[in-house]
């Protein structure tokens, strides 16, 4: 299996993934769009936006580390697919909490998807760094384990809501949001780390 | 990110909403397919193929857009998902339209997501083309301002098509309908403008 | 817009379009699988099986095309869209021919759907191949004319099997299914004329 | 048609599949989502993930097919959209899977797909390597064969399961489950295989 292979299939599970969220945003069968139909649809355009963004900024992560591999044995291919498994998997809990932003079972439950989906990726990393023949001769070992760090915290925010989800779900909806936008925003303390640490990713 | 990946990832999520629209033109669960059930539909047809049309120009648009981009950073990264998170939401007021296309409000919550997605595009560009590295040295300044104005006017059609939905929806359609076409019949104006500004797109 | 990124677009939406067919192969919602319940589908399989080669065909035709297309301007750009608008539309068609398989109506709908896709092709190939500058050198006038012939053919079969409909159902959807049998099944007549015109495709 | 293409293509719809099946795990509508609901959903969250995993061995099987194949002729090109219309009918099965897990019928239907997919992908094979000038010199005849054999044997064990199903369905359920396993996990037997008849795949 080439890289390019596995890259434009990932790019295009992605895609989908990020493409069907918005076949949540529906108003129930039989329902008129009258305004108070469609505002009823708030909590489903919230968890539609926040799982486009979150979506979003997996794909990215599932670039950069890419970036870094050389090739794709068996055993990566696998852990790829097992990424990919939890990344398909985000848009039934995205659908659940669509339809009960506040009910804190369903708050958990994405929670627990998204810890799985960055604990698929940790792995996927782990295994390709481990093995040196798998990566690019210019990823250093403080890179690595600094790729590692930034891509295994989440999984402790996460925790963090999950946990908290029972007393104050905005708690934990705000700390999924927050995780995001730790990636996507103008981030100095990220950007002078790898500049440090590597030639960029 | 290089540039290829983002124009593919852009390409597959554009092919997606474009494809996924057809879902909404269904007859209702356990309807029979009768001549009159049939031209019921009708309202559905029409909201899809206005947003077929209407997602494929805005698809050409971003391939024009992205042939005078040179390389992608991070800030533009994530102004191509903001793009993109727009076009995903198209289908979502596209289903309302097709419910109840005389609807105002529905008509005005379509025209805002066009606003909303050219408005999407308009940063993209502003963005690109205010940092010099970003873009191919051909492009230049005039026309730079000319895809901007381009890019922009539609905004003003469609919030014009918003003020006036709720005196008359057809005012409106028509405004949506006759921006693409804009774009896509033979536009000598459109030709001369690029002809005398550059050297293609 | 490049040949590529057009090839790759429609390739897309192709595979969109050929996949979402068997969303359509459905219990209603409620329904237990029970044997009966599964026999009841055998219309809505003979849709989709009878869709998914159909669709295969346009499929293939699209690319035999596009092998003689050199270069892609705003014109060929939005025929090939009107194209696939008509290959998108073919799901509905097809959802309702589940419903009722012996509805003449439904039959009839979906045959008017398989013309204007041949239609648009044709225009398509009409519109390239009347322009030298947008195909290869070595696309004969003859063989220009042979595939003309070759994509035109099928509308006046669809044509028949609509006209068919409403004393013979089952006239209308054999001819329906000898279209895509005559271009898949190895065919003498076709192969000699392709091999005596041209040098591939 | 060039390889490419149809790599392509296949993949697309590889990814489509594989991404649709999330679709059947949802509450049924005007659900609410209660522990006990969510946990009503265990058998289609099981079948879902059976088929993924299923679905992504096949499509690393297709990969590793095409790697020995040089070009595709128009018989190939059809028998490779057959393969695809056993592939793209797998969520079907799914879904009735996810409804009643342990119901015989349903059970004997997936494993009959699954032996009509695996069918399809054995004519592709046989075809190629009985063609010469199809497949990469490169290709033992012995290697063919070990490749037939291999791709041929889960006919069997499905043969076995539909035929077990209705004494007990687990048994089924975990013959369906053993094959992807045999495939994904580390498996010293089909290395020692692979390594002696190949120099990969």
């Amino acid at each position: 299996m080439s890289k390019t292979r596995l890259e434009a299939f990932s790019d295009g599970v992605f895609a989908i993934v990020i493409t069907l969220l918005i076949l949540d945003v529906r108003l129930p069968p039989g329902a008129s769009p009258t305004a108070e139909a469609i505002r009823s649809l708030a909590p489903q355009i919230a968890a539609f936006v926040l799982s486009f963004i979150i979506v979003g900024v997996y794909w990215v992560a599932h670039h950069h580390m890419l970036h870094f591999v050389r090739q794709v044995n068996r055993q990566l291919l696998w852990l790829n697919l097992l990424l990919l498994l939890a990344v398909v998997f985000i848009p039934f809990p995205a659908s659940l909490l669509g339809l009960q932003l506040r009910n804190p079972l369903v708050v958990r439950l994405y929670g627990l998807t998204l810890m799985a989906t960055n604990a698929a990726g940790l792995l996927f990393w782990i295994y390709a760094t481990g093995h040196e023949h798998l990566v690019i001769p210019e990823l250093s070992r403080e890179f690595a384990g600094f790729v590692r760090r930034l891509h295994g915290s989440p999984i402790a925010v996460y925790a963090l809501a999950v946990a908290l989800a029972g007393s104050n779900v905005w708690v934990s909806l705000t700390l999924y949001a927050l995780v995001p936008l730790f990636f996507i925003l103008p981030n100095p303390f990220l950007q002078r780390k790898v500049d440090a640490l590597s030639g960029g990713g």
